[in-house]
């Protein structure tokens, strides 16, 4: 079918398919998922590739600013972010405020946290500013959301929070700034592996309304929060965290078997199985999984245990139907096994994806048209008259 | 066309025009904008004539509940709607800190405070709770945000909140509240007009981005929020104080024309006139005109006279292309004779607007269905090899 066809009507819009499923709403640069080929890439380059070989700030820039950094834009991009991890005074007093709030949903207390600091630092409406303005924009707030999100997690514990490193990058400096400990290399490095595989991914929920917000030339804080929030949805943001009590519930391998068989009969969802584009692995998976039996540790091992029986399960009580494990499955214990806590989880995803939030937040601003599609009314035929004695005056 | 040619592909998605423009992506039974004809209206009733009969509460009850209440009914739904006016102590609590953000920017002020708000009285993922407890939850946070709104307004200018007053309705309460006085009734009833004009407008981009965030079945506020944030947008809220600002310049009558003609020529946009969709006068317009010139005063009088004199110069200028006064114009001179100061102009209209949102996330809860568009992937393509030398590890 061609453009042609969807011809725009004022008064009389094309409906289209539920969810705008298999409608594309834009061209973009950033990247792509290719579920029937199993696998993802930001600008062309394979993620899990990416994830393996490349520093999340190089990734970062391929990302924001369109190409994989050489060494000497490494280093001045590493330096410049690091600079950029300062809160300003009137954020950084109020965060312990946003804390207390009972109850401490962390996502929620972010959402308000970048909303709060987009007013503190000034962000203007996107139309109003160059491009270049906006990707300097782009950069500051990515920087700040680990401080706000440690910041918040930390004051909601009690404890002070913990200035950023500079001697560390954006994984380890994460990891330092929530359990206020120098970590280890190797949990460093898992974490950024992971970091690196959540920035993005193709057209989600929460991408989408980053870019239909922008789309109203609105500031870069408003957009990100509206991000926010369409990932705190359950039906999108996912939580590593489920698949971890998953694994909590069945507690030991020889328990694993019965406890599955009996989730497949009963029609429940198996939670870190499954996903809405990839009809193979999910390839965030794939790494996740040889990053977490790296790691090393029995909950690794359980895992694997766990996703061999529930691929055994379903393969006896449904045949042909496959079912593969999705990053949600191995993301959680690589987080555990880093020290990361379970609340943390998918604040931690939320930040990570604060990359591919503001790429497309930049491509939305600098190719901007309006996005404001139609709807069709199907309710009582109009004019209707007021029913008799309702009137006010 | 019908609906069966935009078929679902998921690696091969069919790419929609530009901003989804008369692309209808839900069904609804809200309102509806008639744009050739001239008309917009709530649940089938013309709006304009619910502005001229019905009271706020009456229109609000329309459109959240689905019908216009009988009398019996609005009496209940008022005094329920004056029972939730009441914010969370540790809300409240926050407020003045939220003012005393440099710059105080208030829609801006009011995206955090709903965050914060929803956050304090705990909302769920509405696709965690039942169709009636989203709409209570819509209520509420209707109900709360003139009390956020006004709270934020004096507390920066220093002043304390006014505590709102069960004896008035909305529109009067939120005049008191902000103003700290009882509302003159012909002020009160001209911005109650004001108000439900605004409540709803057809699938415009804030409700959209609400409908979007409300897809992934997230809660009320961060739908609400991201509303907020997509109406700041200068595409999108636009500012009644624009047009203001222009009656302002042009000072007095003699000077209409030169200034619009000047204006006209050098092909900057007037400021209160044309809309995207109104190929006729703006019903909203013509109403509030009306009661412009009934509140009365010098500046109603001057608005007609700039309005005749525009339309005068283009029809010299533009022959044939007509374009007439949109919301923005009266609405100004409206709100600024009751009272309202110029920076609350669009935070006064989200405050109504929260009425069509609110709706609009109820009728996606209850039909959900995750919102998920594609994007077509433009850039190099997959998989590009790593350049040589760039690597991390």
């Amino acid at each position: 079918m061609s453009n042609a066809d969807l011809v725009a009507k004022a008064d009389n819009p094309v409906l289209a398919p539920p969810g705008l499923e298999g409608v594309a709403v834009a061209e973009t640069t950033i990247g792509d998922v290719r579920g029937e080929e199993g696998f993802f890439h930001y600008r062309g380059y394979n993620a899990t590739v990416l994830a393996r070989e490349c520093s999340f700030e190089q990734v970062w820039h391929l990302l924001i600013e369109g190409e994989l950094p050489d060494p000497e834009q490494t280093k001045r991009f590493r330096a410049d972010t690091v600079r950029l991890r300062t809160l300003p005074e009137q954020v950084s007093r109020l965060l312990p405020e946003i804390a207390r709030i009972d109850p401490f949903v962390p996502l929620d207390a972010l959402r308000t946290a970048v909303s709060l600091v987009a007013s503190a630092i000034g962000l203007q409406p996107t139309m109003d500013i160059s491009a270049e303005e906006v990707r300097q924009q782009a950069v500051r707030m990515t920087a700040l959301v680990p401080v706000l999100l440690t910041g918040l997690y930390r004051a909601h514990q009690g404890l002070e929070p913990v200035a950023a490193d500079p001697d560390l990058d954006y994984a380890a400096s994460y990891l330092q700034m929530l359990t206020g400990e120098r970590p280890d290399e190797v949990h460093a490095r898992a974490v950024e592996k992971y970091l690196i595989l959540t920035m993005d991914h193709g057209f989600n929920a929460s991408t989408f309304t980053a870019r239909v917000i922008a789309s109203t030339g609105a500031d870069m804080g408003s957009a990100l929060v509206g991000a926010i929030g369409a990932l705190s949805g359950p039906l999108h943001g996912g939580a590593p965290s489920r698949a971890l009590h998953t694994l909590d519930e069945i507690g030991t391998e020889d328990r694993a078997y019965d406890y599955l068989k009996e989730k497949v009969i009963s029609g429940e969802r198996l939670m870190g199985f499954g996903h809405r584009v990839y009809k193979t692995d999910d390839p965030r998976s794939t790494l996740l999984r040889e990053v977490a039996l790296q790691l090393g540790g029995e909950q690794a091992q359980f895992a694997e245990h766990v996703e061999q029986t529930a691929l055994q399960v379903l393969n006896e009580l449904k045949p042909g139907r496959r079912l593969y494990t999705n990053v949600e499955f191995y993301a959680g214990v690589v987080m555990n096994t880093a020290g990361i806590p379970r609340d943390m989880f998918t604040p931690t995803f939320a930040s990570s994806r604060t990359v591919g939030w503001t790429a497309a937040i930049c491509e939305q601003a600098s190719h901007n048209r309006l996005i404001r599609p139609s709807a069709v009314y199907v309710g009582p035929p109009p004019p209707r008259p007021l029913p008799v004695g309702y009137h006010y005056v």
